[in-house]
């Protein structure tokens, strides 16, 4: 085993602070292109390691494009605006047989201790011990690099199965181990199979067109979870003309809710 | 009564289609600065009128940097990358005595016809007609633009009232009445108070940092509905050290569901 976790390899960035160059690794490929999450927690390497930011991520929104071409590509970080608490960025990536593939806005911010409570309490689960872990064969490269154990909504491709409802939710963790950080916890968010495949329980056309995530969380809140697995829940709402949306809840091992996340996918059926 | 809807007259532009140049009036002014649901509005007119424009908007990300000052403004619009049938833009709202003040990207999408369906059916509530509608008195003057009924989760500012939940339900449309297009669907996807005055029912410090919105309709669906009131809900699902998220809901009085919308919100408590 390579001593540096194959997240790390994916998301690995050199240059900067002006423009970061990467290449995510065949180990999170996807369909077509590598996995959007590995895309995301890149984008968000790149806001991290920019000299003059301050804070913790709060909020990424990520606009899929183009498929990114398996090449290396040029991450531009413009930060538009510093506050006293909180700093607004811009991103842009770029390749240069495809041209400008990504767009992206983040938030960083300091939080400060408020009265705090999570509403959307977890569902109460069977633990994920007790849950067997999905089989990755004939799934893309990415899938791997997860351990994924399935509550409900799982994607049989047996179109008899078709559900009445989106709704999934998993135990889900880093394979090998690696201690929860805002960028693994972003690519989790875009773990789910699309929800068109749950609903019709057959592999359709599908592709995220732009994901949001909220983190809810801070260095503390990760520390406590560390390599623990978190408790997912993703459905969708509306099915219309070629897309539709999916809203996202990811629960550390305490029940805190760790962040929220909400996609718009496009599809063919 | 003016000819023009004062939603025209407050999201009106000149000038593009790289620099388009709006000032919200003072009709649709907040606490600081003006209503964010008018200021995203502007954001997005400028997305219709720029004349490469293709297909209807699908989503848009409006972040809000810094409170705008009474002054005109400039919004530079950059077409970022134009597909077949996507085009992903990017936004900066800028104001010569406040710098950048917004950063935002928007989709827009021509759509094909495919399987659809609302997942997320609306709840069972009284009709419109049933319901008084909410005084405005002591509000913010954007407020006024607005009928609202509350169905659920008013604002009593009774502390004693506090709430177990941060669930908000209520029937609301653009008063005058005005048919429903891209521009006010968004602007009232940002119609509710913030969830942490419903939790504390209270009027404490806070204000929307990043709004996304998810149109889920097209120009026939925003005909069926012209003015007719919208059922909209919306819930926070974790207030941590200064920060909550809100997601909300708005369907149609068919049940469709037109669009979802989120935020994550700034507060002191």
């Amino acid at each position: 085993m390579s001593a540096v976790h194959p997240f790390d390899e994916a998301i690995a960035l050199t240059g900067g602070p002006t423009t970061y160059q990467g290449r995510i690794t065949p180990a999170y490929g996807n369909m077509v292109g590598p996995y959007g999450g590995a895309i995301g927690g890149a984008l968000l390497n790149a806001v991290l390691s920019h000299p003059e930011r301050q804070g913790d991520p709060l909020s990424i929104t990520v606009n899929y494009a183009a498929p990114l071409a398996d090449a290396p590509f040029d991450i531009a970080v413009t930060l538009v605006r510093s506050n006293r608490s909180t700093q607004h960025w811009q991103l842009l990536l770029s390749q240069e047989s495809v041209g400008v593939a990504i767009s992206a806005t983040a938030i960083t911010a300091k939080r400060r201790e408020s009265w705090s409570q999570t509403e959307s309490v977890a569902p109460n689960v069977q633990t994920a011990a007790d849950v067997p872990v999905m089989p990755n064969q004939g799934m893309p490269a990415w899938v791997s690099n997860y351990e994924m154990r399935m509550l409900e909504g799982a994607v049989t491709m047996q179109p008899d199965n078709a559900s009445e409802h989106s709704r999934s939710r998993l135990w889900v963790k880093d394979t090998p181990g690696r201690p929860l950080d805002f960028c693994s916890l972003l690519a989790i968010s875009d773990c789910f199979f699309p929800r068109i495949f749950v609903r019709k329980q057959q592999m359709l056309p599908a592709g995220t067109i732009t994901l949001t995530t909220y983190f809810h969380t801070d260095a503390a809140g990760l520390k406590q979870q560390d390599t623990a697995p978190l408790l997912a829940e993703a459905k969708g709402q509306r099915f219309y003309n070629g897309f539709f949306d999916q809203s996202a809840r990811l629960w550390g091992t305490n029940g805190e809710l760790l962040a929220t996340s909400h996609q718009l996918v496009y599809f063919k059926a």
